[in-house]
């Protein structure tokens, strides 16, 4: 298991709230999940570490699965260094698994899908248990033209007009397997599982779809926005904080029934 | 509906993260929820207003519903004020209903009933979702254990030794109608529905049930430790942020269903 230049490496995967961090990806402000992350594994491990996660989730997103992994040139006992994590993070991160795995795994690029959850909270009066996790839209919303919008969205297509204007991928096609969606009250959850996801993608998605549910664009005008591949078409971006990544496939793409399973650890 | 000292009275339902405040009844602090509000009402309404809340929830627990009464000399336009509090009211605490009621409409003693939650996270990893919800719990326990002693808590009893020592209480016999338990993984949920409790006396009940499922107490020592009207018979007082208020009953107890619905506004 060790590998060729010395190291072993070790995969972390993760939960957080995101709320309380400049996103994923390591800041000046040392405010990121990522800095935070290495700040804890340095102080148990005492050596400088450097992580690497499959996804660089935006400031404000949450995280119910995130995997990130890291190297180091000895084994680890992972029982204590789990503890030792347990301790030295704040309770907005949780390790939900610590393991030892191939040299050649690789978080980004084995990454096969990703399942995304972006909560809206329809109702004019504030729910505190919903707010820091959801986008509070006070203005009256046809969820059925949501839903009947959403469905141009499945399949393969290039996204540039659902993506952050400075984004820097190579491509902007991407594949969205399937989406779904739940209902609870005023709680209405778009579900989107795909191979991977532009810069604010799923943001601008779930915003031109509340504009669409809440009448002022069409149900049927995806297609066309679509095909004008460019940012100022589509919606706006919805809030961070209704966004949360759930899972990220590895080896092979997960059911619902094994995602619903996921998310009870 | 107007009184006879002249005033309208109005009621307000709640809804707040307990975690943020020294909990419901005014403090020196005015970090107590009642100051927070109390403060909002006087700013929307330009004068001083008092509320009087069904429930003393101490410091650190939630209330996913709570009801509060305040008087008032002249009508109120309940829409405007509803839309002044969710801008002076800070995110944790949501406005669910507000009404104008019969002056003799009373919180406190027209509450004929009220149901809580206590949150068990029973996994030695973190979930930083449920972290502020939960008692989280990395020692063995035995769930079966827990609800079969829970059991001999249902009907009439003197709630002495569940209670806090420093009680005011005229009487410490109370009726518990209905006890229920929920499992959703780690998750584990213990719903009380009762006439009313004593201080502390769902949380003393909590730490008694994880001790006995933990295997500290055998599964039958619910009798004597309610025989022994004493304290110090009974378990440790289990974290206030796993406990929520879920429901104040008025008229008539409601059916697990109604309170299941209530949830979802």
């Amino acid at each position: 298991m060790k590998a060729s230049d010395s190291h072993f490496r070790f995969r972390l995967d993760l939960s957080y709230i995101g709320t309380e961090y400049d996103g994923w990806q390591s800041q000046v402000s040392g405010r990121a999940v990522q800095d935070v992350l290495e700040k804890a594994l340095a102080t148990a491990l005492r050596q400088p570490v450097r992580i690497a996660g499959a996804s660089r989730t935006d400031a404000g997103v949450h995280a119910m699965h995130q995997v990130a992994t890291f190297d180091f040139p000895t084994s680890i006992d992972l029982f204590r260094l789990q503890g030792s994590l347990k301790g030295l993070l704040p309770p907005t991160i949780g390790v939900r698994r610590l393991e030892q795995v191939d040299p050649k795994f690789h978080a980004i690029e084995d990454a096969i899908g990703k399942a995304y959850r972006y909560r809206f909270w329809l109702d004019t009066r504030r729910n505190p248990f919903q707010e820091p996790f959801a986008w509070s839209v006070s203005s009256p919303c046809d969820r059925s033209l949501m839903e009947k919008a959403a469905q141009d969205l499945l399949g393969e297509h290039d996204f540039t007009s659902f993506c952050a204007a400075d984004s820097t991928a190579k491509t902007k096609i991407r594949l969205i397997h399937d989406i779904k969606w739940e209902h609870d009250g005023p709680i209405c959850d778009l579900w989107i599982v795909g191979q991977g996801f532009l810069k604010q993608m799923v943001r601008v998605i779930a915003g031109t779809l509340l504009q669409i549910g809440a009448g002022r664009r069409p149900a049927d005008s995806i297609p066309d926005i679509l095909a004008a591949k460019d940012r100022i078409e589509a919606g706006i971006t919805a809030p961070a904080r209704g966004l949360t990544l759930m899972r990220i496939f590895y080896g092979r793409m997960e059911s619902w029934d094994e995602i619903r399973r996921s998310l009870t650890w």
